[in-house]
């Protein structure tokens, strides 16, 4: 028989010693009901990636959900126009782009604010005059810009012979011009030069669209800076990546605030499912995730919930936030599913994409703890969920694949060899 | 100084808990001379091919005895020829196959019985009535058909630009008609089309050949199903495997009552020494194999035992069978060994080829227990063999690899840079 699953990662969940007693802020947070669970079930360590390997958070879900990031990956920009909504075909270019500020100086676009005063209304409307935009200059190229939240937002780039292999027009200065997009100088070809090209005209199109757009002067009136550019970077294609319902026959949804998390199930062939309140941030509404995930349980093999505050508190730096945000998801997120899943038929996996440690405020190498509860997983004899408890764990250290191994304890996994 | 190793896997050794008090079948047994090695020795898990990877018995050896099977397997022809005796050589293309009843209706075959009632006798002279046939539509191309077990067999095709991208007759199911075998749509070249016809023609006359064929007069006289037509499946070719003597110097023999684990020692390079009675079943001849075992340590660097009725248990679904088997290996063939072998000049490493559990009774992804004991061995603090007990022993997780270091503790291994 086959089971549900459910895949927890609580981003940036790993740490180091810090000055709560010398405790990491996941063995210093008070969280009952992952103790529980790792009592009943069994812990070990994930390298998300490899040993010694820093993981993005792109890379690091890639590995985890089974993939292969260094066969896969080219970049965030697809994870993020997928993400956004944005129609992903292959052969498309993504990029991460952002509204910025810009001033012109003779022939030169000036930056002034690189995120157009983290502009927080009309963007859509913008938008819509970008997507007006036609490329004149270069044949059968088309563009399209989606906003997200704030300056941010995506850019896709749809056409024959095109190439990722662009440099980016942000000089991430200010007081600096905006730079002009080149083909790399390792990959100078035809279809990179014609790439850059198409940017280029979009890039100053952008200016003339954008400078006198009503939005943008009713901006300038009230002394904000205009959102007058489009800043592009992270230029990547769409990788053939094969669904998890391909490989296992499992279909799955995947219930995340954070636009770039979306877009990696998404390229995995996961459904999205949007919850009201769950906002990728500190702030999200963890109860309607765990609702959303309960629900998700009847109707898909199995469904993945990212949480993303751990790993904003771990960049900000403070232990505290980290460790309150790890209780919450305690007792907000994982109380309610313990409480309420079917645990004769149900697999939880609960683990983290990367650490993201207090004194460094930054993503780091080190393994995260993981556990596994759920019929077929074997009890092992830890009693609490940590880094060093995990060390102790019955299921050793291991690279990545945790949604495969999640999988086949539910009996989903495909035989290789016979 | 190098020493003597053993290799025991018992296939499908792993499980999950079971209604056995919550203990898996491993943990269950009552397994003296395996847990005084263990208390011995040290022991870890191994992932026989790779975290969450669910392996075939085929994949899981080469893996095992040291070999990538993402870069080598093609398929399990290839051992089960190799196993029953055929003389394969490189190009060769090797298939899995059976004697079939059929039916003519028109110009189809129908299947009646996929396994000519499980045939008892006469098996060899059929297979010798086939090995007669000669193709004269595609020039240059042999055959050998090698019966086995009951309705078992291997079938060998030679000749030149020959190919494995061919599908099977076999439809998998009955009072439907024989297939006729095709270039793989994905791999549609001159030597696929070459090599269906090839079979295409040997399965028509293979149906000729055997229709009137005393041994099948007989059973339709005796109102038994007649083995009148091969169904052949499995396509694969000879993969480039370097010897492990190439490799590590060492000259290994392998003990094994089933003809696929034969087959994949055969391919790494190992003696096959036959023991009357090691039957690849629950009823095998445990103490047989032990004392060939020990024999053949005189002669050879290295012997591999194979035992396979814990895995027949598991697909059966029969917790108490396979604690019971389980305790017959302890007993029967470890009990023997640990008596008699020459502990300061040999190692011994015991694990299994997957995990086959009671309630899924198929292979499934958990990693297995392995056991080292010999002197280069540093002891752990476990002190039973089972697979929690493992997951607290001193080798941690590693995936595949158990012969390379198992020979490594034997100083057999190769520098790889100096």
């Amino acid at each position: 028989m086959q089971t549900k699953a459910i895949l927890i990662i609580a981003d940036g969940l790993g740490g180091r010693p810090t000055d709560l007693g010398g405790r990491t802020c996941l063995e210093a947070a008070t969280t009952p009901h992952l103790d529980r669970l790792a009592a009943r079930g069994a812990l070990g360590l994930v390298d998300p990636i490899g040993p010694g390997v820093r993981p993005g958070s792109d890379t690091a879900h890639l590995s985890l959900l089974g993939y292969d990031p260094y066969a896969l990956y080219t970049g965030r920009g697809v994870f993020e126009c997928l993400g956004i909504g944005l129609d992903v075909r292959a052969g498309d270019i993504c990029f991460r782009a952002n509204f910025a500020t810009v001033e012109a100086r003779g022939t030169d676009l000036i930056v002034i604010d690189r995120r157009a005063g983290r502009i927080e209304s009309g963007q859509d409307e913008l938008a819509a005059a970008l997507n007006e935009i036609g490329i004149e200059n270069v044949p059968e190229v088309s563009f399209e810009f989606r906003a997200s939240t704030e300056h941010r937002g995506a850019l896709l780039l749809r056409g024959e012979r095109l190439s990722r292999y662009v440099t980016e027009n942000d000089p991430h200065g200010t007081g600096t011009p905006a730079l002009r997009f080149e083909a790399e100088p390792d990959h100078e070809d035809e279809a990179a030069r014609r790439t850059a090209a198409a940017l280029n005209e979009f890039a100053e199109r952008s200016y003339e669209t954008l400078r006198d757009h009503p939005v943008n002067r009713r901006r300038v009136e009230d002394a904000e800076p205009p959102a007058n550019f489009i800043l592009a970077r992270g230029a990547a294609d769409c990788p053939d990546i094969s669904s998890i319902e391909s490989i296992y026959g499992a279909h799955g949804a995947v219930i995340a605030g954070g636009a770039l998390y979306r877009g990696v199930a998404l390229a995995c062939g996961m459904t999205v499912i949007n919850v009201p309140g769950a906002t990728g941030g500190v702030d999200t509404d963890l109860g309607a995730k765990a609702r959303a995930a309960l629900e998700a349980l009847g109707e898909f093999d199995y469904v993945f919930v990212h949480v993303k505050g751990a790993d904003n508190a771990g960049h900000d730096q403070d232990a505290a936030a980290k460790a309150a945000f790890i209780e919450r998801i305690d007792s907000e997120l994982v109380g309610p599913l313990v409480e309420r899943l079917d645990w004769s038929t149900t697999h939880l996996a609960f683990t983290g994409d990367h650490t993201t440690p207090i004194d460094y405020g930054d993503h780091t190498v080190e393994p995260v703890p993981v556990l596994y509860v759920g019929p077929s997983v074997a009890q092992d004899a830890t009693t609490s969920f940590g880094e060093r408890e995990a060390g102790r764990g019955g299921l050793g250290r291991f690279s990545g694949r945790v949604l495969p191994i999640l999988l086949g304890y539910g009996n989903w996994a495909p035989k290789f060899g016979s």
